[in-house]
């Protein structure tokens, strides 16, 4: 392997396009942000075969703002000539305009962007303006100004630690292991927005959507805390609140040891 | 005119998809702003005639978050159960979602929302990350971090009291008068974005986009505020500096007595 190096890409998209992160078979129309940035770097390196392996796979309508993505290239690619900035500027030239490689670094043979994380952090935005802001409206949830968001704050404060977050989850496509711990939950406004910062070991499919579902009809009074409690006890996906839109979601940040 | 009501609306909207403000007549493929609005009130009234007056035109691709226009009614229209709220939610659950009428009111019979006006504020927005944000990519025009604020904030000085500012505006459709008044010309972070606001008691076609493209141009160091004087002076186009896309304009608020 020593002929080989590995390099670890942090990247920001705008979903919206987009079939999600991962390329999907079948007839599918909207590309995937993967095979777009993999048909750049197979431009960019004359390498057909290479592959990215993401962080995790991201909806469809997904953002992010720090995807992390890692491949390996021979050793001979990297010159004085061809630095790993000029060649994530040449990428960024190809790329199209909604896809952005924000940095670009060697990291160790061993370092892969999925099983080496540790963290991973979503933020939700939630647009409180009466009238929805024109735009917003593809990078948030239009929610309207009368949310109890003190009930929510108090409602997040169950999630924290480790559950069994099975019922929150997509049934379609379940792991074995439904086990994540949440370390952290954040509301902050930032102007007109409401932000919801979601930090775990992990996530199950659908899962933040599905958390923010809850907290927003909580929220509106549409769910109490001793609700939320029986769906964290009784995981089956029908005592969980609703899946919002994938539209207010971003893949804010993935951490590393 | 006793049995007539006058409407003004304040209008949010995301320009990048509109040929402009005002009807364009010919093969103009898309659709106007103005003619979107119409469309929808004339459903709404019944009056096929309905035609609705705004502040000004905005360009092509040039956003609005407080775009102002006015229209007339027969008194009959307003009761109390069809209220300006309901009227306001009707038209807006009937636009396009990148339109959005903010408030609707009664106002003064004698109001024009173009010849009332005392003061209009534009803001240009420049995004200053080292790689462009995806998102703010149809709001905001790529400029990287390079640039000498301080000397842009100068420069600015030199715009503000009354001028002749036939240089710099499009030479394509000049008005007879061509003496403005600016009134304040500030620069504001906002996170990665650079804010430049302009208040002046009117524009002339283009000249906000022409005084952002010479401010950019001080702040490269591409011109000297000795050439700036020179273009005020002398007022021909080819002085002042280029016009910038129109991605970055918001037509911020318009001020009455």
């Amino acid at each position: 392997m020593a002929d080989r190096k590995n390099l670890k890409m942090v990247i920001s998209y705008d979903g919206s396009g987009y079939s999600g992160w991962q390329r999907l078979g079948g007839t599918q129309k909207k590309k995937s942000i993967q095979s777009c940035i993999e048909t750049v770097l197979q431009e960019v390196t004359k390498l057909d075969n290479l592959k990215i392996a993401g962080s995790g796979r991201t909806d469809a309508g997904v953002h992010a703002k720090g995807q992390v993505a890692n491949f390996h290239v021979p050793s001979s690619f990297l010159t004085d000539k061809f630095t790993l900035e000029s060649w994530k500027e040449n990428c960024n030239y190809k790329l199209p305009e909604d896809i952005r490689i924000l940095s670009l670094e060697e990291v160790e043979n061993n370092f892969h962007s999925r099983y080496s994380a540790i963290k991973k952090t979503y933020v939700y935005y939630l647009d409180t303006r009466e009238t929805p802001c024109v735009f917003s409206r593809k990078y948030s949830l239009w929610v309207g100004n009368k949310l109890d968001v003190d009930a929510m704050k108090e409602c997040s404060s169950l999630f924290l630690g480790e559950h069994d977050f099975r019922g929150f989850s997509s049934e379609k496509d379940m792991e074995k292991d439904t086990i994540r711990r949440i370390y952290n939950i954040t509301f902050k406004r930032e102007k007109h927005l409401l932000a919801i910062s979601i930090t775990g070991d992990g996530f199950l499919y659908n899962m933040v959507r599905i958390l923010v579902g809850t907290l927003l009809e909580v929220g509106r009074g549409e769910r109490t805390l001793e609700q939320v409690r029986f769906a964290l006890d009784n995981p089956k996906r029908k005592y969980a609140g609703v899946t919002v839109s994938s539209c207010g979601l971003f893949l804010y940040k993935v951490d590393y040891k």
